[in-house]
């Protein structure tokens, strides 16, 4: 089966809104292992939305229509399918009562233009709303071999509706069910040849199984590091989890010290655990990043079990005064360490960290732009690094944040040492 | 002349990378008041590429095709192009040398792959690089009344050669030359409703005069605020920015204090510009934002002018021990008072802003997720505010960095004051 995504609303064309959904849809698509050779954006456009389903079904038997289900005149995405299957809208009366519930609960009168929603092709299949007001639709074509869905363009009702109700239904009509599920290995430190590079064996392996049911791909994600994507499929969910596990396990041996957390957890998420297993606090000392390395650890929900504090010592005599940084320049081995013992003993933390450094877009006492020295200050051991990133100043402050806390990582009880 | 827009990459598909580079386009084509009707986003592959193009150019009169022009067995949209004109490919001498001279100057053997960039659909317009190896492409139909572009896929490759080459060309074809400028007032503090609202009047105005040359169009960005786009064509480019000039003051004059910016000014910037005619130096403490209100200062080059730096007191230890807070609770008026004044010492800044809040998941204190404490510590005078933010954990600690940078914004000497 192919499915092509088609978005719907002019101001996708007019650039006010980035198109996310497509994406989002196309790797929920190829997750469950269905081909989808075109995305498309159109305008609130009758014509050229029914012109654009109707050559999206003659070169894929299924085409998901997102946007357009709104209350207002130029949510035309139902007038448009029905004019391609030649059927009449009709008011769903279980929708209407719906929608008009929604508005009584808020105390709210419905305005008219909202039983627009409760209007679908006739014979299409509605898909109940859960969130918002916008029914989706699921609509066979009169030959019955291909379908037209249609979600709302709100990400958060797209998205439920696409897994609950349209790629079931899409999976349905790919053939026997299979169980399609996928775990990201979050990598920092290599660049993206060299992943590949130690997983190129592995890959040859998957490759010669022919049905091994497990895929292996990389994103490459800037700051966020190399993504390194298992995607497995097996008869069962049990099988398919016991299949990635072993996968994992085979990756996660040939990359080391690389791998700091899987999906959704960054390097913040990290070295809190190492933290909070060591018992440990941090404090930290920022120069050059200016806070981005508080702000990033504080993200964590949590954060304060473990996170004292920083000190942002923008100005010398901040890190002369507060930090007690001695005489002599302040991109330096020794200040990087002074910045680190005094975050310690000021924030009254069991580890400081501190960085210090050239953002640009000027160098400073004599160091080019790029040069940072990070500082850590742990019980019983002192030590530095010596970076030099490329870049201009928004790059070198967001590299420098995430290779101190990878750094930091590294040097934690429990973490994997190493460079 | 309509002009569509072709992204070309797998990638995109399988929603490995979202296409921004469509969006991007599409905005400036409709500020040069092109039509775009479509969209779309195309794999690797060399017949689905030549028929997109081909379809493309059925329905408008120019076609952008975006990616696709690398030195990778993956990069074929110069062999579609050949494919949709009927002519073969040619080995561009002048192209090759500057790549070959592109790995010599950086000690580099060239790759044999990257020839492949030199080679150019017969009779094409060469846009040459800038940036990096792969040049641009301008090719029109035999029948010499459609046009096929091709411009890189990284963005800032693309952006380039998009305002160099392909955008003027497109004017050249849509009719007399006339210059097209805009800017941007960015705006805080009203919902989108409420700044369409106070500029209704004009709008009317700018309507009823059918030939103004002036158009205003609101982009709602988040925590951005809410963007005024001013867009103005006329003869000239002195005309274009007189007339710029003159919409500027009259929307600035209708809006009032809520404009703090133009084009890619932030809030930051409005802050330091103000804070360095008042000769005055800023020290911040943040509890809640964890160092976003710093880094986000120091995104300004040249901040270390007038930012101190900030201390980020996570726990209230650090809070009564850094800033000198008292007993009581640390989400509170009293301590936001405390830590401005706190930050001023510490820092030795003639200005102290502190935040002290919840950012959530959990209540802390019996205060609930969203309450904010804003503290200002002026020469001479002193003041707080309480926000109440909606939203979860990441959107308020966003919420208030912003908020507290807007009542800087208000209150230093030289700023517009109010709320």
């Amino acid at each position: 089966v192919r499915c092509e995504v088609l978005a719907i609303g002019t101001e996708l064309l007019l650039g006010q809104v980035v198109d996310t959904n497509s994406a989002w849809i196309g790797e929920q698509l190829a997750l469950v292992g269905i081909d989808s050779h075109l995305h498309v954006q159109v305008g609130d456009n009758r014509a050229r939305i029914a012109t654009a389903i109707r050559d999206a079904l003659d070169r894929s038997e299924a085409v998901i229509c997102c946007g357009g289900l709104g209350p207002t005149q130029d949510d035309i995405t139902r007038e448009a399918i029905s004019d391609v299957l030649g059927v009449p809208l009709e008011l769903h009366e279980s929708i209407a009562t719906r929608i008009a519930r929604f508005f009584n609960a808020r105390g709210r009168e419905m305005p008219r233009n909202n039983l627009r929603q409760a209007e679908v092709p006739q014979g299409a299949t509605v898909i109940p709303q859960v969130r918002g007001t916008a029914p989706g639709l699921i609509c066979r074509t009169p030959t019955g071999d291909r379908t037209i869905y249609a979600v709302p363009g709100v990400p958060a009702e797209m998205r439920e509706m696409l897994e609950r109700a349209v790629l079931p239904d899409l999976s349905r009509q790919a053939g026997p069910v299979s169980t399609i599920l996928s775990r990201t290995l979050r990598t920092w430190g290599l660049a993206e040849s060299a992943v590949a590079e130690r997983l190129a064996g592995r890959l040859a392996a998957l490759d010669a199984a022919a049905a091994s049911g497990v895929t292996i791909a990389f994103l490459a994600s800037g700051i966020e590091g190399i993504k390194v994507r298992l995607t497995v499929k097996a008869p069962t969910r049990e099988e398919a989890i016991a299949l990635l596990d072993a996968e994992e396990a085979t990756v996660r041996e040939l990359l080391g010290a690389v791998v700091f957390g899987i999906d959704d957890e960054g390097m913040e998420v990290a070295v809190g655990k190492l933290l909070l297993g060591a018992g440990w606090s941090l404090g930290v000392a920022e120069s050059l990043t200016g806070g981005l390395v508080g702000s990033r650890l504080t993200q964590v929900a949590g954060s304060s079990e473990w996170f004292r504090g920083s000190i942002v010592a923008y100005s010398s005599e901040v890190k002369r005064k507060l930090l007690g940084v001695g005489d002599g320049p302040v991109v330096s081995d020794k200040a990087a360490r002074e910045m680190a013992a005094g975050a310690a003993a000021a924030l009254g933390a069991d580890v400081g960290l501190s960085l210090t450094g050239v953002a640009g877009p000027a160098e400073q006492e004599g160091q080019p732009v790029g040069t940072v020295w990070v500082g850590l200050w742990l019980p019983g051991a002192q030590e530095t690094r010596l970076l030099q990133l490329p870049g201009a100043r928004d790059q070198i402050r967001q590299m420098a944040t995430i290779s101190a806390l990878d750094y930091l990582r590294r040097r934690l009880p429990g973490g994997p040492g190493g460079d």
